[in-house]
Order: C-alpha cells, then structure tokens, then sequence
C-alpha cells in the first residue's frame, strides 16, 4: 500500500484513547478490561484502512476485536470508520506486529486475521512474511489453544508459500478456498484492496488455520 | 474419461507378460526380480493412455516406474507406447488401486504418482477420491518411510480438498504450484488430459507431500 504522509495522524490517534489503544501493555493477560463485554478476542495483524475489522465488528457483537495497523497515515481512515460507528467492541492499536507478544498474553487472542499481507515477493525477504515461521510462532504465543488464523490474499505466491510454511509449522488447514469469489462461502466481508483487486479479475486465495 | 470397450483388449495384454505382469501379487516385497536394475520404484495410481509414466521412465533411467491402472481397455494404449519404447524400467499392472497392499509390501514403494485423478466432485462420493484417507493410509502402507505423493489436477476443488485431507492426515505438504504451466518449475512432463486442457485454458495444481 502506498502510505501518504499525514503530519496530523499522530495527534488525531492520540486525541481519541476511548477507540486507539495508548498503552497496550497495561493490557496484556487482560483485555477484557477494555471491552464492554468478556467475550472471545479476534485481532487483525495489518489492518489497514480497517474496512474489514469495522464490519466484522458490526456483524459480530458477540466477538471482540482489535485492528492493528503501524502506518498512523493508515489507520487514522480506521479511526475515521469506528469513530462513525462509535461500536463497543472494536478498539485500534497502532504498533508493531513484530511485537505482539509484548501486548498480548498466552490465551487474550483466539483468532488472527492476516489480509492481503504485503508479499514480499523476493526470495530473501521472506522473513518478513507475515506468515514467516517467526510471525507463526509469535501468533502462536498469544493464542488460546487451537488458536486459528484466517489468512485471505490475491498473490498467488504468497498463498503457495503461506500453505507450506502452515505445514511446516505442523499447523492444520481446516480450510481453503482458491477462488473465494467464486465460492459458495458465504459472509466474506471484503477489504478495500479485495474490493478493487477482485474486480479487476483477480482470484481471491482464502484458508482456515488451526495450531495443534 | 470415457472408456471405450476393447473386447480384443484382455488378449492383448495377456500376450505381453514381458511389459504387463500378470501375478503380481508373486513380487510383493520383491519387486527388484521384476527389473533389470534394482532401483527406486515410484507407481502412477491410474495411468490411463500411460503418456506420463512412459515419458517419466524414459527421462529417468535410474528410477522404476509401474503403472496401475484398472480399465483394460485404456491400459493398452499404455502398452502400445511401452512396446514401442521397450524400456527396461517400466511395467504395468492391471489391477485396482484399492488392493495396492495385496501387490506391495510397505517399503516396496518409493513415490506415488497422482495425476488428473477423477474429482468424484459429489459430498457422499468423497471416498472414491484417490486423495480420502483411506487411500494415503494405503500408499503409506506401501511407501518408504518419509514416502512422498506427487499430485497433480485441473480440478480446483480436488485439490483444496486433497490439500486439506493431506494436512488431515499429518503430512508435510513441501511444494505446491496453483498454476503449474505458468511458474518456474522444470521437467514437467504433461498427460494427454493435462495438455489437453491446459491448452483450453484450465489452470493445472500440482504439489508434493511427505509422510512424516
């Protein structure tokens, strides 16, 4: 995604503590604290404009979630969605996904969305996938047991990647959809890029991950 | 595929016992006494007209090959090709694929070949897929240890499906293509159905798993 310099995003997030989470790491081991309700918790790693968390939020009442973008330029536009929708089940955090497990405690998280992730498409980035086995195991110290990860993506290589290094990690595919769009899925919640990518003819890869 | 009758078939490949082993279940666990050299054996399960398995054993000299495949009328299309490439490394059977461990002993078998396998795309049929894990208990019971299935389709929904049944059943998926003709892998050798519809345009899957 191209990111636009914006010199106000840093004080726009701060000026809203009640949506953009300031210290995440009072939090950790107690979320909960945080939300109206004490229900299970679902984050999305790179959440971007945040399209897809605010409506997963709308949709699911009953689940809470946390977008979590580093680009302030970006996630301001997902301040601006939950601002509107003012919904008490979705906050904002915007750190570093490398650092999650400074935020979160073994058992706070239940499911992680990674959507159209940045690919990295050369050989020698692919640490920084975010479905590298690093990424995989910090998932997996935040997660309850049998954690899940939702993974959506139009690169093709990235998905071919992703479903190797789940294996690797001995992770199971419970499920996988190469042509989502396609599909008789129902209530896929699209990003804007899918949005966009979709109608230009690309194929939406979509799958399931649990760890064991 | 369609499957023509032959009535002449039978004769014919009882008349080529030198290329279509009549009693296999005599080799089980001694397949070595079947070939000149004693190499790996890797099996194709249903080799049709036997265009892969021919051109596979040609290219690789130092690798036995067998090819399963239960229509009479469809495998001696295969022994025509063998007969004309009379190669020391290749022999076919024909039998059913569901009685693999009447033929072979477990280590017999080194690689199993999938190809263009029939997607049975119907729920209550999914057991008559080659991928069900009835079968990968099969080829385990036959395979070495580490054993690997190579397995190919046009068929998107046999391979989501096979990609989770392989992950199922605790294997390690190390190579997977979701668009074979348009990557960077070398030395495949196509089937008559795979150029056929390759050639109209179908995507071609393709990927390697490993029994842990």
């Amino acid at each position: 995604m191209r990111v636009r310099h914006k010199p106000w995003a840093r004080e726009m997030l701060e000026s809203h503590p009640q949506y953009v989470v300031s210290s995440p790491e009072q939090y950790k081991g107690n979320w909960k604290a945080v939300f109206e309700k004490d229900q299970p918790l679902h984050i999305e790693v790179g959440t971007g404009k945040g399209r897809f968390i605010t409506e997963m939020a709308k949709a699911n009442p009953h689940v809470n979630y946390i977008g979590i973008e580093l680009f302030e330029s970006v996630i301001v536009t997902a301040l601006d969605r939950l601002i509107e929708a003012d919904l008490p089940n979705l906050r904002l955090l915007n750190v570093n996904g490398e650092k999650l497990t400074e935020y979160f405690a073994k058992g706070d998280v239940s499911r992680v969305y990674l959507n159209f992730s940045d690919p990295w498409p050369k050989t020698r980035h692919a640490k920084r996938r975010l479905t590298y086995k690093t990424f995989l195991k910090l998932y997996e110290e935040i997660l309850i047991d049998k954690g899940e990860i939702h993974f959506k993506t139009d690169n093709q290589g990235l998905f071919e990647y992703s479903l190797m290094s789940f294996s690797e990690y001995g992770m199971l595919l419970k499920f996988i959809s190469l042509d989502l769009h396609n599909s008789d899925f129902e209530g896929n919640i699209m990003t804007e890029y899918e949005e966009k990518f979709s109608n230009k003819g690309f194929r939406i890869y979509r799958c399931e991950v649990q760890y064991q």
